[in-house]
């Protein structure tokens, strides 16, 4: 352990998250000093890949590492930092959107290290393109998990609390919503007999404008022009639909209200 | 005029949709034997770029032309066809999505001819990726139509009015609600201060996954696993966003009714 830089971690999950963070890592050539999972095989599986010891004792995590990333489900991250012995010289951070970093306070180097991104089974993600948001409860160790990040690719952020909650929230709507209005079309078109495939070409260049553009500025539709004749029109062939009429009318309702 | 091949065809409407069409059909070798716009100054400024006469009066739309596009708003297109002498030769189409064709059942030969996509001034489209989708009232005039659709690029479709009033409604879903989460998105954070940038590479990827996988089989969220603490969460964040945090729980509602 130096104290400028982070050196050696410990990974304290074998799941998605926890399983890529550990061969990122191993890849930057950071020591991997130990991979934790309550299945012991899981934990081998992981260690194995980056050279390290597995263990399923949270008692056995060693306190001389740099830093100790918690990749596990947000429901339990304050119960494991409580079970690892306090932690005097390395820091210990979550990779939860939502959970306070306050869980953590029972050691005095903690933070968060949040790579905003959906992880995949089996795809190895790409984390040249993934943010990488952290904070920390001292100047002195934002600055070491902002080295570290940047190690990672330039696209590393600090934000408090409460913004990477935000994010977290934003990350829904723009992921699992997005896919959520995909589904929707694919629902309907199925149920008239259209091919899903007509509509992927205009969410195609939805996609590139939106990320491109800002997308306040390029909104366009019936809601955006007050095209009641079409909204209308859209809502009675939505009948046999209620739940997505209700759905068309909410967003509709939401994009005229904005731009009032 | 031949009795198998779209060979000439007249635009009416010199707006977005109109002006590239006609150089579209320029560009394919057809015959672009008119532009008709009310202002003269804009059908002449789309037909010279096409080598052709320009006109603003629709009683001078020629009837020999194997095909009359009209590229005109919705809410024109019944009063504009009246307003064309009988086509006794030519197939008569509209572009729309969401209008019926039986607007234009003055003409023998009429049908609909919708490219679905939407269209920005002054950027050429990409044609090889707009799917086209035809539609007339004799299969004789939709052969001719397909045909037509199959020189442009290989997705066309023939759909029914119907079908089509579902792809303009789905369009819309896609379109215009997914840009509108990104500005929700976009607004959310910026009332908190945090960098935008940061969202866009999960919506980059929330993109190409939903392109290339089917939508309802990659949800994810905490409404798709009926995570209500997350969701409870979210929901007091948005508690001085009223108007999103209805539209938050109207969405994660349809999620959740989807998967029961």
């Amino acid at each position: 352990m130096t104290n400028n830089q982070i050196n050696s971690v410990t990974v304290i999950g074998a799941g998605n998250v926890g399983f890529h963070l550990a061969q990122l890592f191993f890849s930057l050539g950071i020591n991997v000093i130990q991979i934790f999972s309550r299945k012991m095989e899981n934990a081998i599986f992981c260690a194995e890949k980056v050279n390290t010891e597995a263990i399923n004792d949270l008692e056995k995590v060693k306190g001389e590492v740099d830093l100790v990333v918690l990749a596990v489900n947000d429901d339990v991250i304050g119960e494991v930092s409580e079970k690892i012995p306090v932690l005097q010289n390395s820091i210990i951070v979550h990779t939860s959107g939502s959970v306070s970093t306050d869980v953590l306070k029972k050691h005095p180097h903690y933070g968060s290290f949040y790579p905003l991104q959906t992880f995949t089974k089996n795809t190895p993600p790409n984390w040249k393109n993934i943010p990488i948001c952290i904070s920390a409860n001292s100047p002195k160790s934002e600055k070491k998990l902002l080295d570290l990040a940047n190690k990672i690719n330039d696209k590393t952020y600090q934000i408090n609390d409460k913004q990477r909650q935000f994010l977290h929230l934003n990350a829904v709507i723009v992921n699992n919503f997005v896919n959520h209005l995909m589904v929707v079309a694919q629902d309907i078109l199925s149920k008239n007999e259209v091919d899903f495939d007509i509509l992927r070409p205009l969410f195609e260049e939805t996609a590139k404008k939106a990320l491109n553009f800002s997308p306040s500025e390029i909104q366009t539709g019936p809601a955006r022009r007050g095209d009641i004749k079409t909204i209308e029109k859209h809502l009675e062939l939505l009948k046999d639909f209620p739940q997505y009429q209700f759905l068309y009318k909410t967003l509709s309702k939401s994009i005229s209200s904005f731009y009032l």
